[in-house]
């Protein structure tokens, strides 16, 4: 049986949940007698092959559960994209510091770092167990059911556009949002969820997964406006041409050429200003209002899925497990079971079936328009977003028959 | 004693419990018999001048109840600043459908509507009683200690400040974050409450209330970049230049020249977007990022203070008692009671007395440094943000001494 230490690392996005995975791990960890110490690392990799260390068994578990219940990554993350030469670095830390088990919570990338990392191990003989614990809001990874961290994203999203449809029913206009998630539009599409009543918005609900025309987006803002005398929209912020061209960089251009000079594309309003702008210009609807969600998404405190928080606490749990006491490598992957409730089981894969790879909308759930989602992922949602959803409601009574002649 | 119908309306921006308001007011008026209807009338005033009224009578309670629940207007609102033909044209109306009692729910400018609509009913010796119901997110209300709207506003701002602090601290760099309030800073105040360890963030406040220099600004953030490697900073919509220009113009021309032509500057992302490109540009800060909170600080669904959720409801039916029981006209103001503890008093003062007026933040809510706010400011909004305010944890384990030679 291995015996040593382990060290647990947060890398990539933050997320609402993501501390509750790293609290998983700790806590789980320390039921084995064979783990003799949890580490921390800073900032992810980057700590590790700093040696910025810390150490968790002396941290109390009411702080670790009051940790657990704070947003964003309590250990520090990393953007950091280690290649083989810094692998080879995280390896080399590890190993003095007579670490055994590397737990590390992130996305895809994170997960071929950890496959690295292990087979780097393998060849030194040296025994050190590598496990990676999934999360990203984008809900991205392949083989998961759903991601850690993208319930709670989804769940901002449809608090946001719950208010702002009703925002935009009480002071009509065009109101559009920006939403996180660049190659896979599950996190914008997640804004349906905020529908209840026949033509709430949004109306209009644009993927990456899509070609985006500008022209036929104008067409289609112009038609649900014509019918309601309103239109919400959600757009995600990876909206691209035909040719893979960002709608950002598309319509940056026709501004740069009207303004012969450089215009200030940069910052995250920009995508949302420009749509607006165009709407504004081409259509002639004055009232063209347009927010980018931007960091509340991930972080926001307080918001967070019930589901998505006693998940992420479970998967690490079964991380700790897999290393530990079945003495494996691997990705811990979120399948859901077809028992008619909603159900999942945490399943281990190779390191090398996440990494690296992206998961995208399945056509199933996106609506043959193209601007809509379909039910099948309405169903697929509805079972992540928790407890306490907020539900919405309209005044009914009838109109009073008017009086003065005008 | 007067019998005859109610009008309730809602003018100016939405609000999270600004239905918690309307609601209040029609049950309130079901309890008095020679309230005959209650009716409601869409799109604010615009809705009275063109005889829009639905009968509120109709209106089970349980789902009026529900749509107290439901942020923004239920009955819809208006922008529509009405001139003296105009508040004659909304008297003709309400006269026609027997209207005895007018409650409008609104911010200073609704206000002054309610007074003027007084006032013709006076000179026409019709007896209808004109009361107006605080809201605004603003907190600009004379007479108010605050108002409704706000601290659930206040909250938003608070919770999303909170994460952001938490995913800078995560991925460090410069973050910055616009927040609505034109004229009075109490909004942007409340990101204050967001800290609640040493070197928290917001680590920068800047209010209307304050001249803006762009090099004080660079100066504050490289400031206290250098000191903890990131900065967290919260920026009123509203800041400007010493001679009253807003920043957001200011800049605008600087880009203008720069570009020999026009730069798109309408659209919520702009102010945001051109400070963190000044603070890339002039400081050379790799990792700066924006947000602009826009709608969803007004209109969240699901963010409550639960002291404002209270407030909203009895404010209104304490207007009902004074324009029915009372049979007075009046606005109903909020006063704080010096108990020691948190306790109100709903005061009615005469129209003409909170129409027009704008109150900003005291200065003894402002730090000396002008980037800051005091604990007075702090007292006095704790007790304004309602149950289950979110607390943020951070690790406190020791760090591991490091053992590689570098």
């Amino acid at each position: 049986m291995l015996k040593g230490k382990m060290v647990v690392a947060q890398g990539g996005g933050p997320t609402a949940v993501i501390n509750q995975s790293l609290v998983g791990a700790v806590l789980e960890a320390r039921r084995f007698h064979n783990v003799e110490a949890v580490y921390g690392a800073r900032h992810g990799v980057r700590g590790i092959v700093n040696e910025e260390f810390f150490d968790l068994t002396r941290e109390p578990v009411e702080s670790l559960e009051a940790v657990a219940n704070t947003p964003a990554s309590a250990l520090g993350s990393t953007r950091d994209k280690p290649d083989e030469k810094y692998c080879r670095d995280i390896f080399k830390s590890l190993r003095a510091h007579g670490i055994n088990w590397f737990m590390y919570i992130g996305g895809n990338d994170s997960s071929d770092t950890v496959r690295i990392v292990a087979e780097e191990a393998h060849k030194s003989n040296y025994a050190l167990r590598c496990v990676h614990i999934p999360k990203t809001i984008d809900n991205d990874l392949v083989e998961n059911d759903h991601t850690p961290g993208f319930p709670s994203a989804a769940r901002y999203v449809m608090q946001a556009f719950m208010g702002a449809d009703h925002d935009n029913h009480s002071l009509p206009g065009v109101y559009l949002a920006v939403v996180m998630g660049r190659h896979a539009g599950f996190l914008t599409a997640a804004s349906a969820m905020a529908r209840h009543h026949r033509d709430d918005g949004p109306h209009l609900i644009y993927l990456p997964e899509r070609e985006f025309s500008v022209d036929r987006f104008l067409a289609d803002v112009k038609s649900v406006y014509d019918r309601l005398g309103r239109c919400v929209i959600a757009v995600s912020e990876g909206i691209h041409d035909a040719s893979g061209t960002p709608i950002i960089a598309q319509l940056a251009k026709t501004v740069e050429k009207d303004a012969h000079g450089n215009v200030q594309l940069s910052g995250s309003g920009a995508l949302g200003d420009l749509l607006t702008d165009t709407i504004k210009d081409r259509l002639g609807i004055k009232r063209v209002r347009g927010d980018t969600y931007g960091y509340a998404q991930r972080s926001f405190a307080g918001i967070v899925s019930a589901v998505d928080r006693r998940e992420a606490r479970e998967v690490a749990e079964r991380a700790v497990v897999h290393g530990v006491a079945d003495d494996q490598d691997g990705s811990i992957t979120i399948r859901r079971v077809p028992t008619g409730f909603y159900a999942v089981d945490y399943v281990p894969v190779a390191l090398s079936v996440v990494g690296g790879k992206t998961k995208t909308m399945p056509a199933t759930f996106i609506a043959p328009s193209g601007t809509d989602i379909t039910t099948e992922f309405t169903d697929y949602l509805r079972p992540l977003m928790g407890t306490d959803v907020p539900v919405r409601a309209t005044l009914a009574a009838p109109a009073v028959p008017k009086l003065l002649e005008k």
